[in-house]
């Protein structure tokens, strides 16, 4: 099988210019078929407070009233979706740029309301996947922002390392996928003082062993449960990593 | 040749969830092959004017700064686009959304500085008519918002009206293509105060003659200017018409 390279980006990256352009430049180095995958960063919460909608967490998950699914729309499939791909195509990446009701290239179902209501928020139910096999093998560099529909006319708000994690295990099925979970450090910390202290590997047993005595915390846990259920699932490679993980082997890899 | 009709919407349209779903509907129910272009309505300068942005018109064009660029792009690509999508997926419309950016559809260039400056404006330089034929004959139905980008990784705002005019113009070499510029009135009026009025052809001496009067004024000329560039690059049937015109023959019909 051929590879493919899934690259997530977000947390601050998308909020400094520079690192952002560094980013976009090592996308656009690696070679054959790739994927990128973005969130939102810190605009759509500085937008919904300058309009005065209060953001509202919940475990590093958003809860998305019509109001901040709004701003999320225009932040995550206008404002970034269309940088990046003005900026990958200036790089002569042929980006185009791809919300799942593109297409209808992911649809999801509006999350039951459990112990918490997250409100128009969508869990992915199923990927267009021969779309995006056609454009990869014409090309194109497909750049998905954490927008999806419900089919029935309503957009919702999809956790951006949900998606990444969702079309890797998806595209297995065709290419030998390469993910990265591309942020602001070097790799998953094992002392969160110490920037250097990356796990070059991290198991299921030392995640939750970490995950217990608080040293893998808040932002982090949906992030690399994703890791894990795109390794679950069959996807060859799983990493996390930073800026200079995406073009190259450095940062943690998902072991089972 | 096959048809191909290129529906814009605009004007209140946008601004009118009861008359936008109408629109939708309306153009769901087009045979064939079609093309959606949106302008983004009162939005922009709404938010423009919460964020603190003053708006800035010139004889009904927009005079884009950097921070109008980033709420025209968050409104155009993002609210208006993927509302749009999503609705006409709902309608089994296999609708894609494009920015200028996306695959490189649109290439503009930064309207040189005269006796104004529009600042980050782009005018059309060339389609990438290739890609749209393609989208087309595999039955996607594109949805084009009013960005596009210069190539070097600048998005430019880009008159709606136009986009559409050039999209119809360069598509005629393959189609017999009918554009419609539908808006909140049934037409062109002969007499700004009768809804009634409509003009059932408008002939370039007739719009001149009005143009002169005063009957045709402000936002009116620069789509009316647009219709007739159309006219004039081959595209075989150009309306101004409201919703009632999108599926069916009703409106202006611009002569040359």
């Amino acid at each position: 099988m051929k590879p493919l390279s899934i690259i997530k980006i977000g947390g601050n990256l998308l909020d400094n210019e520079v690192a952002l352009n560094q980013a976009i430049n090592s996308f656009s180095k690696i070679e054959g078929a790739k994927i990128l995958v973005h969130g939102g960063g810190k605009k759509t919460s500085e937008l919904c407070l300058k309009l005065g909608i209060a953001p509202n967490m919940h475990k590093g998950r958003r809860i998305t009233d019509q109001a901040t699914l709004e701003v999320a729309t225009m932040v995550y499939a206008g404002l970034f979706n269309k940088k990046l791909v003005s900026k990958l195509q200036h790089l002569k990446c042929n980006a185009i740029g791809f919300s799942g009701a593109d297409g209808n290239v992911i649809l999801s179902k509006k999350r039951p309301i459990k112990e918490v209501d997250f409100g128009m928020v969508g869990d992915v139910e199923s990927i267009n996947d021969q779309l995006i096999i056609n454009l990869l093998e014409t090309g194109f560099v497909p750049v998905f922002c954490a927008i999806t529909h419900d089919g029935k006319g309503q957009l919702l708000n999809t956790n951006a390392d949900t998606i990444a994690s969702v079309l890797a295990a998806t595209l297995s099925s065709n290419y030998e996928v390469a993910l990265k979970f591309c942020f602001e450090k070097e790799g998953i910390l094992s002392n969160p003082k110490d920037e250097n202290s990356v796990f070059p590997k991290l198991s299921m047993v030392e995640y939750l062993e970490n995950r217990a005595k608080g040293i893998i915390y808040e932002g982090m846990i949906p992030k690399i449960d994703n890791a894990f259920d795109a390794k679950h699932s069959q996807v060859k490679k799983v990493m996390i990593c930073g800026i200079e993980g995406i073009n190259q082997t450095k940062g943690t890899e998902i072991c089972l």
